[in-house]
């Protein structure tokens, strides 16, 4: 299988990744998350050419999950901002930081260890780590506990 | 930069990326959630070469995701299992069928249209789809609400 076929596979992953799997565009995202939204501030965090930050941009604006936005008339200048599609990929953002905090961060109290970056959740003024539970019951997942069966979207059989 | 140099950042997004971020890795996570155990069957389901998909298990046990396993001595046969660090990704695989689900799988009820594959939680006997909580106050969470400074692992001041 090739890359530009798998955004035709009946499965939400393939055509998800076929849109944000490539490491830079997670990595501009994990930026768009922090704030940032300017051309030179994306080249400049990721160290990256201006080839390889505008044609990301560009993917994401064409796929609706950033909006090119005007800030200045003259000389004019655009921004670039999370829609609420955009939005929706937070939890794969944060999904990937805990698991990154978890394993990749090292022991806590030595130097350079322990998270970059600490998450503070204003409507209830804690430090958290975020937890992926179950629309119905509000029980946290786990793999175990999920079966999975064939949806509306799935392949018909030949 | 380049992308060897990724997983030196002082960035849980960056080191975790650097580790499952290429696309042909996710769509193997996938399949090992799905119960994909075999060499020759993640070969036959994503379509790609032995060599893509060898590079790619071995990279996930190198990481300590997937371990090979023993399962026929006769000839000698082994099978790629999820390990308590694999299944710590549950939740970044679960945020992207999420997504999918929302924004690629079409509007129900149009033949091919829907979710593809349909999730269960045996726990409470639902269909669901995952929410992303707050592991402090247990409301879903929302980028806006959230507020983010340096951990212990950021990089000091120079």
């Amino acid at each position: 299988m090739k890359w530009d076929d798998l955004a035709q596979e009946p499965c939400s992953v393939a055509r998800t990744v076929a849109v944000i799997g490539d490491r830079w565009t997670l990595m501009v995202l994990r930026d768009c998350f922090l704030g940032v939204r300017r051309f030179e501030d994306f080249q400049a965090r990721l160290g990256i050419s201006r080839t390889i930050t505008a044609e990301r941009l560009k993917r994401l604006v064409d796929e609706g999950v950033l909006r090119k936005v005007r800030y200045q008339d003259n000389p004019l200048r655009f921004e670039y901002r999370l829609t609420d599609k955009g939005h929706d990929l937070y939890p794969v953002i944060m999904a990937v930081v805990s698991f990154g905090d978890r394993h990749y961060a090292g022991p806590e109290g030595q130097p350079g260890a322990g998270p970059p970056l600490l998450h503070r959740h204003k409507t209830c003024g804690c430090d958290f780590h975020p937890v992926m539970t179950c629309s119905e019951c509000h029980a946290p997942l786990v793999a175990r506990d999920v079966e999975t069966r064939a949806g509306p979207g799935a392949r018909a059989a030949a």
